[in-house]
Order: C-alpha cells, then sequence, then structure tokens
C-alpha cells in the first residue's frame, strides 16, 4: 500500500460533522478519503481503551477516490471519545490518526500506535451573557488603588512592610534560605476599587476579577487565613458587599478567587503560630480542623501546596470541608454569592477532586443560575490529566471557563515570529475543535496575569506588537482579561516584578487609548462577543480570521512583519470599513480593493 | 638590688599630688618610697621622647626608709606629660614605672622599657551645670513615637519599607552580598518626641541626645543628605524649634548628633543619584562640592566610611567645607544652636581632625557659652590615638565630654562576674586620673546605645543584675545616659535588634518604676551630682563607694553575688538611711551597725 493518497481533516465538515465537540447522545458523521478500494474501520476509544470497531461505508467519488463514512451514536457517555482509522488491504494494515502534535485537523497514516483524533462529549450547560460578551480587569487589590482617606494604611499585622512610595519596585524579604519572612504592602485596598469603578467602566469593563481578598498573612492572600472574612487591610465583609453592589449597577460584576486545595499556615483552621483563637489543626488533634489536613508527621510534617510549608493542602473531600466550604447553609461559597460575587475563579483547580469542582458549581447554580466557574488551569483543559487521571473540568457539570494559558502562549509566539500564522491558527482551532463551544467562547483570554511577566515587558516594550496582541486578544473568540496596569503601560517581569502598583497619573497615554478604542469595539460588535469563526489563509506573518453574527461580519488582520504585505490571496467579497481607523474603506477585499497590511498593520473590518 | 620594696601610687596623695589630671602650669609633686639610700631621679617624656631627667630629693622616714621627692613643672604645655623613676644604686639601674595594663595607682619595677605613667595636662574649661548634673534620655527617633495623628506615617522615600505593625521586630532588607538596599521604617518623629515630653519629664530626664535627625536616606540618618533640613519623616525645623521650646520651657535640654566625616552618597553635596537638584560632586567635577571628596577615580571610586560607599568621606579641613560647617554666618552649627540646640553629639570623631573639632567648639562657644560638645570615642579618650596621632580631645579646647564606653564594658564586666570589685575599681579610677575632673564628671555614662545591644539582653533579662548596674550607672560621676526604651525593659541583641521601637503599652512596670525611683535620687543629691569620688575595699563581689558634697554624703553599695555578704572591713562613720529603702536606717557602718547586703543588694545610704 505505497503511495496511498488519503485523508481525514477533523476540523473540516466534510469530514467529521459536526465540528467539534458534541453534546451527549449527538451522533458525529466520520468519513476518510482514499485513492484505494479497501476495508476501513474506525476505532473507538474511551481512556486509551479500545471500547468498538466500526465499520465504515464505502463510497465511490468522481475523482477516482473512495469515500469511507461512519456515523458514531456518543450515547450516554460524557467525556472524551477518541478514534482513528484502520485501513485494510488484503493481509495488510495501516492506521490514519491525528497529527503529532495533536492538534487535530489533517493527520497521517501509521504504521502502528496511531495517535486518536479527540471527540469531547459534553452535557450543555450555558453560561450567563454577561460572562460570554464580557471584559475582564483582573485587580492584585493590594496593588490597585489605596482608598482610604489621604491614602491612610491600616495594618494589624505584625512581621509586615509597607511600600515607603506607591511607585517603589516589589520585592520579596527572603532570609538566605529564600523563604519569605517579611510580607510586602502597598496598601491598595477594596474602598480603592470602589474609587475606581468609573475609571473600569469608561475603559470598558464589565467583569472584575479579584486576586483573593480573604483575611491572609501574605500580600497575595493565596494563603488564606479565614475564608469567612474579607483581610482587615483590604477592608470589610461591608466593604465587600458595597463594592458589588455599586458595580452592579454601573454593569459591572465581580468574581472571586476561591482558594480551596490548601490554607494558610497561620489561619483559623491550621494556626500554626498561634495567632487565631481557634484550636487548629497544628495545636491539637482535637482541633476541628484536624481532619482537613494530612499529615505526615504530626505537627511539624504535612503536605503543602508546592512543598511552601505556609500554605499547607488540606483533604477536599473531607466531609467537614466539603460542609464548610461548599454544601453548608452559610458556606463559604455562598456566603460570598450572597454577599455579591457573580462568580468564583478556582485557584490550582488541578489540585482540586472533579467531585469538589462538581459539588460547588451545583451549590452555586443553587444559589443562582447567573454565575460562573472559571478553573485556573494551564493547558488545554478539555484532555488535561492531572495526578494520572483524566479530568472532567469542561464536560458539562464543572467549569464554566477556564484560563486560556495556551492562547497566551500561542499569541505570544506569533507575534513575536517564534510561530507562523498557520500554526498559530492550528493551535487556536485545535482548542475550538476541543472544547465544548460554550467554553471555547468562554475562555478566559488572558495574555498576562499575577503569575506571567507583563505583556509589554515580554514583548519587549514594542508598542506596535503590542498593539497587534491587543486587537487580537479582543477579537477573538473568548473572554478578554486586562491585568491591571496592562492598559496603562506597566512593566514587569517575573513576580514580583509582575505586580507593581498601578501607576495611577503616569499611565501611556498612547496604551491607554489605544485599549480603550478597541475594548470599545469589542463591546460594540456582536460578531466579536458572539459571532462565527474561521481563519483565512494568508501571508505567514499576517493573521486573518472573520467572525460573523447573523449579517454583521468582521474581518480582523494583523501584520507581525515590519514589511508592507499585500494580502492577493485573501479572497473576501463585500464591502468594509476600517473600524479602528475610521477614514479607510475597503470594498470586495480581494478582487476589487486588495488588502494591504502596513508594517505591523492591525485592521478591523466591519462589513458594510 | 633585690628584694627591693618600692612604691609609688600615682592615685594617692601622698605619692602625687594634686590627684589625676592638671590645669597648664600647674606643678605636680611626685614623690615615691624604698627601702634602700639610692639616687633617684623622674624622667618625664612628651610623645614617647624623654625631655627632662629631675633629680629627686631623699628624706629618710621613720619607718626605715627612705622618701623621694620632685616637683614637676608642667609649664605652658597641654597634652600628656609621661613619667617613670630612674632608681641608680652604684653600677646597677633600675626602673619603677606604670602597671603593665596602664591603670595607674601602684606600678612595678622594671629592668628596662618601663611603661611610663600619664599626666594630663589641659586648660580649663568649664561645661554647664544642666549637662554634667543632668540626665540623658537617647532617642533613635524613627523608633520612638509617631507623633502625627492616629500615627499617620508621612513619607516621600522611594524604595524604603514602613514597618506593619510597631512592634514587629527591626531588620535589615539586604541583597545577597549584604548591602542594604531599602531603608526600614515605624515612623517615629520629633512631634513623637514633642508628644511624649511629659513623660521623660516624670521620668526625671533634663537633656535629650537625638540620633541625626537631618535629611537622608537611612533610617538611622548618618548617612546626612542635606545637613540644613530636619528629615521630611521626622518632621520640620519648626518642628525642631518648637521642640526645643517646649522641652526648655519643662528644663529638658537637646543635642544633636554631628556627622561631619562623611554625607550620604544621596545626598545633596555628593549626589550619587541625582535625587537632588543640586550638582553633587558625583556628578560633575564642577560641583561646588567636589573638592569635598576624595576621589580615587573619578567618579566611581571614592573614600568612605569603613567601605560603606553610601557615605563617601569628606576631606574635613576644605575651607568650603569648614565654612559651610562651622565658620559662615549661617553655619550647620550655629543654625541649629539658634534654632535651639544646646550641644552636639560629634559622631565618630576619631575620625574628625583635632582642629576641626577645635574650631566646632570655638564657633560653639561664639554663639553661646551654654554649649556642651560630646564626642563619640570609645576608649580613654585622654590619650587616643588614632591615625598615628595623640587626640587633643580633654585638652581644654575640643570636647567637654566623651562617650563612656570603657565604663560600660566594666561596669558590665563586673555586674556579670567577668572582673571582681577591686579590678573594677581601679578601672574606672584609672579613667578618673587621666581625665581632667571635669571632662570625668561630664563623661556620657552609657551603658546601652543604638551601637550597643540594650544592657537588658547583655545581663541575660536578669533583672537583679539589671538594677545593680543601673544603680551604679546613676550614682557613679558623669552624666548618665538612657538609651530609650531601656527603662521599659526593652531586649535586644545586636543591630538591628537594639534598635526596636518603645513599646508603648508593654513597658516592665518593675524596671520603668526602679528607673523613677534612682533617677529621682540622682537629682535630688548634690552629692551624686558632682561630689568627690572614692572607693572602699570591700568584699571582691561588692563595689561600695563614697559621693561627698559640702557635708552631704552618701554611700552606694551593690551586692553581685546571690550570697548574703557583711562587709565588717568596711569602716564608715555615721548614721545613714537607705534612700532606696526608705524603711532602713544604720548607725556606724561597719561599727556599731555592720554593714549587711543580701544576695544582688543594692543600697544607696544618706549620711544623715
Amino acid at each position: 500500500m505505497d503511495e496511498l493518497r488519503i485523508i481525514h481533516d477533523s476540523q473540516n465538515m466534510k469530514f467529521r460533522s459536526p465540528f467539534g465537540a458534541v453534546e451527549i447522545q449527538q451522533k458525529v458523521k466520520l468519513s476518510i478519503e482514499m485513492d484505494r478500494d479497501v476495508i476501513v474501520a474506525v476505532e473507538l476509544l474511551k481512556g486509551n481503551e479500545p471500547i468498538k470497531n466500526i465499520g465504515m461505508n464505502k463510497e465511490y467519488l468522481n475523482n477516482g477516490s473512495y469515500k469511507y463514512s461512519a456515523v458514531i451514536d456518543t450515547s450516554n457517555y460524557t467525556g472524551i471519545i477518541e478514534y482513528y482509522f484502520v485501513i485494510i488491504d488484503g493481509y495488510s494494515r495501516l492506521y490514519y490518526g491525528n497529527n503529532d502534535e495533536r492538534l487535530g485537523g489533517v493527520g497521517r497514516v501509521y504504521n502502528y500506535d496511531p495517535i486518536p483524533y479527540q471527540i469531547t462529549v459534553y452535557e450543555k450547560s450555558i453560561m450567563p451573557n454577561w460572562y460570554k460578551e464580557g471584559v475582564i480587569y483582573q485587580i492584585f487589590v493590594d496593588r490597585f488603588f489605596n482608598g482610604n482617606e489621604e491614602g491612610k494604611i491600616i495594618s494589624s499585622k505584625s512581621n509586615s512592610f509597607i511600600y515607603g512610595s506607591w511607585n517603589d519596585s516589589p520585592m520579596y524579604i527572603k532570609d538566605s534560605s529564600g523563604r519569605i519572612i517579611r510580607w510586602d504592602f502597598y496598601g491598595g485596598n477594596l474602598k480603592g476599587v470602589i474609587n475606581k469603578l468609573d475609571y473600569l467602566r469608561k475603559l470598558g469593563i464589565s467583569i472584575i476579577y479579584l486576586n483573593p481578598i480573604f483575611k491572609a498573612s501574605s500580600c497575595h492572600k493565596y494563603d488564606t487565613g479565614d475564608y469567612e472574612i474579607v483581610d482587615e487591610m483590604f477592608g470589610t465583609n461591608e466593604d465587600f458587599k458595597v463594592l458589588c453592589t455599586k458595580a452592579k449597577e454601573m454593569g459591572i460584576r465581580i468574581i472571586l478567587d476561591g482558594v480551596f486545595s490548601h490554607t494558610g499556615a497561620d489561619s483559623k483552621y491550621f494556626n500554626k503560630f498561634g495567632n487565631y483563637e481557634t484550636t487548629g489543626a497544628y495545636q491539637s488533634p482535637s482541633s476541628p480542623y484536624y481532619s482537613w489536613y494530612r499529615f505526615i508527621n504530626y505537627p511539624q510534617s504535612y503536605e503543602c501546596w508546592w512543598g511552601v510549608d505556609n500554605q499547607p493542602n488540606v483533604e477536599e473531600m473531607e466531609p467537614s470541608y466539603v460542609e464548610y466550604i461548599i454544601k453548608g447553609n452559610n458556606s463559604i461559597i455562598k456566603k460570598w454569592m450572597d454577599l455579591g460575587a457573580s462568580g468564583w475563579r478556582l485557584d490550582v483547580a488541578d489540585e482540586l477532586p472533579d467531585e469538589f469542582i462538581r459539588m460547588i458549581k451545583e451549590k452555586m447554580n443553587e444559589v443562582s443560575s447567573d454565575n460562573v466557574l472559571i478553573g485556573e488551569v494551564w493547558e488545554d483543559a478539555s484532555n488535561k490529566i492531572s495526578y494520572s487521571k483524566r479530568r472532567r473540568y469542561l464536560y458539562g457539570r464543572e467549569l464554566d471557563s477556564v484560563t486560556n494559558y495556551p492562547l497566551r502562549e500561542n499569541l505570544i509566539n506569533f507575534v513575536k515570529g517564534y510561530i507562523k500564522s498557520d500554526k498559530f491558527a492550528k493551535k487556536v482551532l485545535s482548542l475550538f475543535e476541543n472544547y465544548p463551544r460554550e467554553n471555547f467562547y468562554g475562555n478566559m483570554n488572558i495574555i498576562s496575569t499575577h503569575d506571567t511577566e507583563r505583556i509589554f515587558t515580554v514583548l519587549d516594550k514594542r508598542i506596535e506588537l503590542l498593539k497587534i496582541i491587543i486587537a487580537l486578544q479582543m477579537t477573538l473568540p473568548g473572554v478578554p482579561l486586562i491585568y491591571y496596569g496592562d492598559e496603562a503601560g506597566l512593566e514587569g517581569g517575573k513576580d514580583p516584578e509582575n505586580r507593581r502598583a498601578y501607576p495611577w497619573g503616569r499611565e501611556s497615554k498612547e496604551i491607554i487609548d489605544f485599549y480603550k478604542v478597541i475594548i470599545g469595539i469589542r463591546n460594540n460588535e456582536n460578531a466579536l462577543k458572539k459571532g462565527d469563526f474561521k481563519f483565512y489563509n494568508a501571508d505567514l506573518d499576517v493573521c486573518v480570521f472573520e467572525r460573523c453574527y447573523e449579517s454583521e461580519r468582521i474581518i480582523v488582520a494583523v501584520n507581525i512583519s515590519e514589511r508592507r504585505i499585500t494580502l492577493d490571496n485573501v479572497n473576501i467579497e463585500g464591502s468594509y470599513i476600517d473600524i479602528l481607523d475610521k477614514n479607510k474603506e475597503y470594498k470586495g477585499l480581494g478582487i476589487n480593493n486588495i488588502l494591504t497590511l502596513d508594517g505591523y498593520g492591525v485592521k478591523v473590518l466591519k462589513g458594510k
């Protein structure tokens, strides 16, 4: 069987229909074409185990090829079904499977051990429009704005430092072994967020995601000390309520960061240092919290998050913990939603059992259907395996959205020229194919976070590249997130440099103006908020895609090179106006009026 | 000449008269006794050079000994005259000189190279009574009290940290090479000192010595940034004026810390970082301050204090520097005295040329005779040699007072049992012998400073020993200094632990009460403030001395052992009352009513 011409393209409806992930009980039609009359079967797998082998029907095509087709019934299963094709010609046997990068689309022939394609099968779940169609602003509260009168800082934290000046560079204060010995604060607080709501509204923001705000010793507050109260430096529970109310009045929702895989060692639950009045697990085995933790050698040795001993891991499925965090009548999940939170972002979702996440979502729906649950996941969340288990994040009962770190990586690689636009498109489409559409459109599309270098720094302060990446972020499917200060041109490398204080009064006018324009466009255009999506093939330094909603159509085109590029192979019909640059009009792109991009050009074209 | 019985005791008026240091042109009678009829001469030296050899007159004593005497004329010389005796018996020659520790008192016979005795010859200078008879309180301003409303901290310092809590332990924030990279502040200020004047008056304080207060980057401010203004975190020049005025109304004087051997690298003079508007020496050789500094390789390499490159040394004798600091019509020395300072403490006096110090004192006297100049000197200041030159601190034209670190060392060694009371007495008497009386009585008697561990920590928190050392400090000649917080029982090891914030509200009642009583006694008794002084021989674990002024007489006795000790060899006549413990009366100590000290007992007995 040499010189076999054979093709299956999982992203092409001719070969697989419907596109991408499918709802439970939905049928999927698979086809494969080749230039030979053979026997073809599709092998279905679940969790690497073959479960079914389906013979395919042969059809002769006019061009001398054969098309083999079969319909898969996903039945009641939710999760991932994998498949590859088995081709039998007499005594010889070949396979056709996914490409080596598992990106979907066109695959290849294997002599053995084919890499399978993925079909994600999910239960339908709908997330609220305010989330899917919103723009998120992430706030690391200590570093955003101090809303106290005259910038007063109220601190009752012992062994801590306040930066002498708002504009000082952040730093960790460590001992010689690298352990942080004092926490560092700028004094930002919830009142500061309230004071700046108007600023955020004018920026075009409709969702605020707050890094953790509960009482904790650190400045980042991922070491929760008390899930029930706002940290005293950040304000009070009442401040949080006021923030949610005022924000909602302005059309802005608040999402909280829930850190449930570990607590602080300095917490009312563990109470390693006796700073709380409770009897903590560290202090006595008769503590009501004793069963929450995993002691190796009581009390000195215990499991902790990444070996950081101020963050002891919890036994999430311990009934009293589940009751406290999720199920109780005034559980933590419920309490903060009652106070006004519209959603949760789950820190280190990979560390949380699926069942724990499922219960959280269930509880959230019980409180209000108008909620969103986002998970911190750094890879393709549809097939993520953590601790040897495939995670069920996106199958309909857990997460609505995940942190789209893969997009960030691909955007940066493309804009910096490390990958070309064809590869970029393939990577984006791979997620599109694997994620339920609702999740793909609900992706939290980040370009910086508190855990990454700031985008302006990543791009070596090249403002022309910054504009390109922002334009892509704001026009691709998914919910764009602005990490506080990025819009002001804030720079910053690795943590803690990426957690500088917002440069009030020293913002970059050029950057902030660009953000305002592009966010405004995003907010105005249904096509960008929820429209269909497809890439065009173009020059390798150029990325062109289309968003379409009902009769509305938007074309986005960017050029990451310094060359002026004429896209004579992009063939788009109709008349367009460049809504980034109102003076320009285009007719019948690619035919009557060939689209040309200046070096580092960005065009957002709206069909007339 | 074996078995020669021979004695000279420089501290015994029988052998040397008058006692100790002498005024210029005063004659000194020296005698030496031995059991043999020989030829004796006294060899006089200045700066190790023999200058005169005086034959001594022989006199036969009833006890079979001979007494040899001569009178020395100190002439117009000021400084140190040294002497030893040459004993010639036929062809043999011996010497009698000071003991090996150069402590004065009884010496010994040498075969060669005798160690000479010291006579300090000085010009008379009188210092004001408020100083000699006062009690000093040393304040490290940042750590004493924040007098702003609600403890607000006003900081315009970039790259600095404010402690999150007043009671946090201090720490330096250093990079891996040990260089301080951020300065740390608690927020104490001059308003805080003003607010606490009443507290200090009630404690019995009459002098406040402030660690440096001029604008500077650090918390300690020994890296002066601008000699002309109070650091903005400490307040304003007006605050200083108010402090001086209010303090004076309450009978409290203010002494400033003058740091003139170096400036800050971050200063308006050197301006290494361009933080000042001036053209600093580091920035351009055409800077008006260029000639103040000693560049090795311009501008990167320059002489600095102990190699600390944020404190470049100055060329003190540079005329423009002398004019600016000392001689000008509004010189730094004058300016701050005009604003209310009653004196200066000169930081690292050993680094300042004698002539520079002399000019400072001259200028101070020009401004007001009612001033005091104190030098930071860590050893016997009467014969201190720095940079191969014998210093002229105490010869009448420079310092009134020095930091009595030798006393501190001796007190600690005695109280902790490292030396016995006989050795302690010898060490104290050695300074008494070498210092002009005015300077000895003007010694700044410290037991802790910002440069030492705190006394309570040195004494391992043994409160019984603490009381003994405080009692000795408050009753020995010299001006006692309380390092802020010591009276509250503040602990602290080496820098920065010794610079903790004053523990307002957490003071040790026992310690503060003892301080109040003993300072009250000191302030009430002329004998303690200016009385004559002599030790009694007693048990080696006991120190007994007498202070006498006109008809007033006080006996101080302490026992550093846990044994109850009866001082049957201390023979003191008269009736006494224990003014530390008002219930106890003593009659004819040592005869009718033998003085007994309980373990760790302290008695301050006042003649009736």
